[in-house]
């Protein structure tokens, strides 16, 4: 039993956001399959997908600090400025986070750990929409 | 045909560790997939899953070292510090090296490289057991 | 629906490469599936897998310069020193990278962003080829 849907999430401001709900709430067929995967896809080069604390919004604050010290702007080597100092540092974060995510269903909800959030890095000063490609199979 | 478990491993040491084993111990039901997928899902944010260098046990070494140096605790900056100053450093580290493998099945076993092995990152000081998910599909 | 199959890349000199082209070519049954998933699996852990922007060339040696100067070759705490200077960081680029990716596919196309490629990330200097584990499923 195979489920494909394109969402499109509304713009996000830079940073880290937990997208848990945004997502569950535009797959109604999960509750459908008893056991399964989800694979979540997103369409673009300069945000990330990634798994993480869910409960203390500091825990995200301290994820867009830590990635744009550890990957600054403007470095003086960087060859690919023209579309702004913000972009070669989100395709960086992009592919260290990753831009897909698998997640077990069980009994028709995600199988994560209680404290598992799905985030969205939004690494662009001014991003537009962001589309994502949800894929559940499973029986 | 879809196979999926919980298991539970054995609290670790902070540092990186070989599980392929223990893995392949759990999922006695692989030999019977032709053809298929594994996935491997942690349920914390606090630990990795990654796939790295399965013989000298000094590359595991060097990938505590290395990301203990690059992802450093006490960063004057941190705001999430409640729960120990190995906590958000582990949050970061399981965000950038991974929660869920993806391994292909092929004859009954895992068709990795000869030299891959599966490792635990194991991030925080005095972790408990940690819980993963394992789903296994194929024909 | 399932189709695995390996497949092995030229010898590339260390650096990003773009390789969407060559595994298309490869994969000429992909068109049979109208909706379903994609696995690509590298069977190394000094190379890696991972999906940016494919139109630019500068942002590949970008990456290139940009990780190495992240992960630096010769720290003196390092102990995996046997197979030369560039090998342990290889491992660490392999494991923040990825060694996997997942891509929905839809009407027998992979359903990819219009800026994203697939990128083999080439961490040793003097590589032979590379083998690749290809699996699609669906419907």
């Amino acid at each position: 039993m195979w489920s494909q849907k394109e969402i499109t999430l509304k713009p996000k401001s830079r940073g880290f956001h937990l997208i848990t709900h945004e997502i569950l709430q535009s797959v109604d067929e999960l509750k459908n399959f008893n056991l399964g995967m989800m694979n979540i896809f997103i369409q673009h080069t300069s945000a990330c997908l990634t798994i993480n604390e869910n409960a203390d919004p500091t825990v995200r604050q301290d994820f867009e600090n830590f990635f744009n010290k550890s990957i600054p702007e403007n470095e003086p080597y960087y060859l690919h400025m023209d579309e702004g100092s913000d972009d070669l540092p989100a395709h960086f974060k992009s592919s260290i986070l990753g831009n897909s995510l698998n997640i077990p269903v069980t009994n028709g909800r995600l199988n994560m750990g209680i404290w598992q959030g799905i985030y969205l890095g939004e690494h662009r000063n001014h991003a537009g929409s962001r589309r994502l490609v949800i894929t559940i199979q499973g029986e």
